[in-house]
């Protein structure tokens, strides 16, 4: 009997959506204090809403992740040239389809990048409609919650009166489970996959490692740097400091046997001398090519909180 | 029964000896190429070197240890103002001394800092005969066969036939492998502790995380910093890396429980607010003022080697 998973079918080529929140009245509060006089969230949706709009599913994407989880597409906005052509394809294609895992046949799925993100959602990259420039280190501080309540409010403009499940690993599992706990009513099914309830002494020292490796970087200029050179040896360095948590270290020896040593030393004196050396080097510098550095130092800051 | 072990005896108070490698008929060649026209190795010995010279025991240090293994030593050389009051008692004390694990009474220990160290062996912030000034980054380059090798001519100089034992720690062990598998007929016993017979992809990749951290402070300038500000935020940086990997975690959270956390964002932007990130940075900050940041690349770098 053949398993009813299809592996191959895709959700096929898909946009990228905008929620926009601009309410005068009523600024976007954030936890620790400061406000946001409006945001924007990208957003993908895959499958329909049903009539009783109960089959919705929210997916909350890991750290770096984007709004981009399944199916195709060429044009993810807010990394500019940033963007490298294997992500054309969702982080999450595998899982997210008709007849998979997350069966696009029975559910309507929304996956939205991070308030503070990178990839089109409002972040401090974004420009701060009170000066005409980049946020930088202006933009208000961060905290979970403050996804969690984004988010909620992209749901209620969908008009989704219920999730059928919230599903999320890493940092997209702690939302996930902030997301039940803030509104257990509103969640049936919780997945939370590769996370905890608390920050582990581990992940917060190498955070704290990632922190510094952003913010000693002379280019990082305590957030504003968009006008000069991107303060890419930190994000790197911070980038390989956590890659090596989330892939298994056999898997990353494996990955790395074809890869070619370079002999040109990257920073200085010291020449790499071992094809992990290389891969993990290369890891770092595709990294910062996708990636904003306010945007992840504002999202470890807020991890540390958990 | 009382054990024998008497924890509270003491070697007592030691001084740092030294011994000069000069010979300008042979300079010491170093294994990847250059030489060293003369170099000194700062060490000290405890006990006393029998009769027939068989009871002599050869103890390596870990990457940032010194030769003050054991007693009390307010004048360890080489770090100046950086040497901290807690390090005047030996790393090893509890383990060497009359009645102790490596006992006194019956073995002459000996234990030098690694040539390319900072506690008064040469290294690279020692002053280079040529140029009379620190060599920084036109130090030779270093490896692992080269402290083994400039140590058997400390063992040859103190009239050392055959050691009984060798004994390390951590890069201690490997080069006490490297010792009794270079010399078998020299060694009578091998006493490698928390090592191996190579470098771990583990702890590749953290080292070269740390080489990175080093090496793009600003102030490191390639090796070539000592009329300028010191690559403290690297070093310090590069320190918590690896501290976190040799003590246990459990053991940390216990350590930092009362640490206070400081309101003063040491960095930039971030504030910290856990007292396992106070006390982490703590031990960067207490670190570099007692360690040569060269030192630590050159040795880093002999590491990745293994």
């Amino acid at each position: 009997m053949t398993p009813k998973i299809h592996t191959r079918r895709s959700v096929g080529v898909v946009s990228t959506q905008f929620f926009h929140y601009v309410n005068p009245a009523k600024p976007f509060r954030l936890r620790v204090g400061g406000e946001l006089p409006e945001f924007t969230l990208a957003y993908e949706t895959y499958g329909e809403l049903n009539a009783d709009r109960s089959n919705a599913v929210l997916v909350y994407h890991a750290m770096t992740g984007s709004q981009h989880a399944a199916g195709i597409n060429k044009h993810v906005p807010g990394v500019g040239s940033r963007w490298t052509k294997e992500m054309h394809i969702g982080w999450w294609d595998g899982f997210i389809g008709p007849g998979k895992a997350v069966d696009t046949e029975k559910f309507f799925v929304i996956c939205a990048n991070y308030l503070g993100g990178c990839y089109g959602s409002t972040g401090p990259a974004s420009i701060n409609p009170a000066t005409g420039r980049p946020w930088g280190s202006a933009f208000p501080v961060l905290r979970f919650v403050d996804i969690v309540e984004s988010q909620m409010l992209l749901l209620k403009h969908l008009g989704i009166p219920k999730l059928h499940a919230v599903i999320g690993g890493s940092i997209g599992g702690f939302l996930a489970l902030l997301t039940a706990t803030r509104y257990p009513d509103f969640v049936r099914i919780v997945v939370p996959i590769a996370t905890g309830l608390e920050t582990t002494i581990y992940q917060r020292i190498i955070n704290f490692e990632q922190i510094t490796a952003i913010e000693s970087d002379p280019n990082f200029k305590g957030g504003d740097y968009y006008d000069g050179p991107y303060p890419e040896v930190g994000l790197a360095l911070a980038r390989r400091i956590a890659h090596k948590t989330f892939v298994s270290l056999e898997d990353l020896k494996e990955r790395a046997r074809d890869e070619v040593v370079s002999h040109k030393p990257p920073y200085g004196w010291y020449e790499m001398n071992h094809p992990v050396e290389s891969y993990m080097y290369h890891q770092g510098q595709k990294f910062v090519r996708r990636f904003d550095a306010n945007s992840y130092l504002r999202i470890v800051d807020a991890w540390q909180l958990v």
